[in-house]
């Protein structure tokens, strides 16, 4: 059985379009009472973005924090306002920021079609309705939430995405003016994300020559950005982020997403930083790939968080391994199918531990 | 303005994924009395592919003959057939071919549901209602025919495809064994079609990085099979032939493809091989891509067909400018907004004697 990969519906790229995003709205509000929620990270409160935003009196501004990872509480408390907010349901979802605000804008779309709370949807094809209508527009590229078939969360006893077809946004405007601004550090941990997962996608048993294909140009193109600091560095970062979505849409991610996930669980760190803490110690898994990143390290001077494992609580760190071991994709990708023998909760707990 | 481009909402792929096509279709059928149409290029018939066809009692299957690229008038005539053969619309429509196979699998799907003959519609988003579903599945890889919005045909004045967001396919399946048994003459021609159209788009005053990085990803697959024979060679075609078609979705093909359409429209030649004899002539305008070309042409023992336009009469040199000339966007993309007073009539008369 092969996949059948649900695309992005639209793609608007280019320097600037985000203009065009009145117009892309104004064919989604078809009723006179319609209206959008826009889902927008908080560092642009006051910022030149916020008046660019094409907010009519009737939308929802829901402004959000990211400081931490996005909650399944944090999502079903958004949903519950914008059930308040009006007696109807939205036109359409818009997300502004960065790959945790891409996965709220996503979930709160679901969640709004589909009852309960989002921790019961952390999985694989749990989703059983449509979501509304959803547009992403990235302002951090590297993540591939733009593309990609899920939505991370933290929820109370794990951290998975909502899998589904459901989850693809219908709309996403790649505007490579947008991620110009982002702070050094979070724009490095965020690109490197990219690059990691196209490498565990790369060295992985799910690989085929389409996932290849994309993962290869990804990788290209994080070169240009990393290494060779081209210019239209930024057009080059985006459209990285998108071909790396696009290889993990069709393969899957491996070792370091899977520590990652565990770490990010227990010390509530952001998944680009966990990804660049856990890759530094895998060079037995991905030895050529690893080196290139400690090069991109030193080329942009970035001091890594260390020392973030030892002394902490043994529970802490079974829970770490808990959390990692349930994502059995992950591990089937990257080891095979007899993962479970290879990769030991004592083999983890030793990685873990040298973090 | 950035094009807002309309993706394939669905990519299947794989080796043998052509098997998942009566499950996909299933989830179309939905009422009692709902049936399919294929559409299937005649050199199928009798083969081990025209078995595998899922094709239920209820469908309609219609071979279809390509020797002459597709015009107008056949594919009003095959809508008609369709019309006649149920007093319903179709569920579905599945083309199962080469580029001029997907072509009218999209021309007739869009026929089925907008009024009058397609040519009518021969031009850019003249197309006003949404067409029936449809399914592309490439036996030849090259034309990016499974990505494009657009169907070309041979109208009565003109050959110009119908352009617009409802011909982009709705589902492709792409299994490169269905390539590989293509009479290796064809193949070359496809294959140049999609390294042809990465050269004018990359060398296009239309380009941009979305666009760009695709077709730098095509030409480096095209090598791979053209000039370096790897391992794998139809599935780095598959994915050459999509890249391709997504590059020239977010730009314009140029120079040679504009000389091409002329020479097809007259000498009733295939675009593949039009294109081919086209390219071969431009060395002004793409140096070191016909250079590599003839490389190709040389390893393939390609000879290419010559004297094409000698001796041919006045009038229909006249038309094949005519033809040319009406594709605006492409010679812009070319050279630039001031291309009229570049590209005269005498200019591109000379270009097409030396053919």
């Amino acid at each position: 059985m092969f996949l059948n990969i649900k695309s992005v519906a639209r793609v608007l790229f280019g320097r600037g379009c985000f203009d065009q995003l009145d117009d892309i709205l104004k064919q989604q509000r078809h009723a006179s009472d319609s209206f959008m929620v826009f889902v927008v990270d908080d560092v642009f409160k006051s910022s030149p973005l916020e008046k660019r935003i094409p907010l009519l009196k009737e939308d929802l501004l829901l402004w959000i924090n990211v400081d931490e990872e996005p909650k399944t509480m944090y999502v079903d408390h958004l949903t519950g306002s914008i059930k308040q907010f009006h007696d109807r349901l939205p036109s359409g979802i818009v997300g502004i920021g960065g790959g945790s605000t891409m996965d709220i804008a996503k979930a709160v779309s679901l969640m709004l079609t589909n009852p309960g709370s989002s921790a019961d949807y952390q999985g694989w094809d749990l989703i059983q309705n449509p979501a509304i209508y959803h547009v992403g527009i990235p302002t951090l590229s590297g993540t591939g939430a733009e593309v990609s078939r899920t939505a991370v969360l933290l929820g109370p006893e794990k951290k998975l995405g909502l899998n589904s077809d459901h989850t693809v946004f219908d709309q996403i405007v790649l505007d490579p003016e947008l991620i110009a601004d982002a702070p050094s550090e979070q724009r490095f941990y965020t690109g490197m994300d990219c690059y990691i997962h196209c490498v565990e996608s790369l060295n992985g048993t799910y690989l085929n020559p389409f996932s290849r294909a994309c993962a290869e140009k990804a990788i290209e193109l994080c070169r240009n950005v990393f290494l060779d600091e081209r210019p239209e560095k930024d057009d080059h970062l985006m459209m990285a982020s998108y071909f790396g979505g696009m290889s993990i849409a069709y393969s899957q991610v491996g070792v370091c997403h899977a520590l990652s996930y565990g770490l990010a669980f227990v010390l509530k760190i952001h998944h680009g930083i966990g990804n660049c803490i856990a890759f530094d110690y895998l060079e037995e898994f991905y030895p050529d790939a690893v080196k290139e990143f400690r090069l991109m390290l030193e080329k942009h001077q970035i001091q890594l968080p260390r020392n973030q494992v030892k002394g902490m609580e043994n529970q802490d760190i079974e829970k770490m391994i808990d959390v990692s071991s349930v994502l059995e994709p992950l591990w089937e990708n990257a080891l095979g199918k007899n993962w479970k023998s290879i990769m030991t909760r004592a083999r983890m707990k030793k990685i873990f531990q040298r973090m």
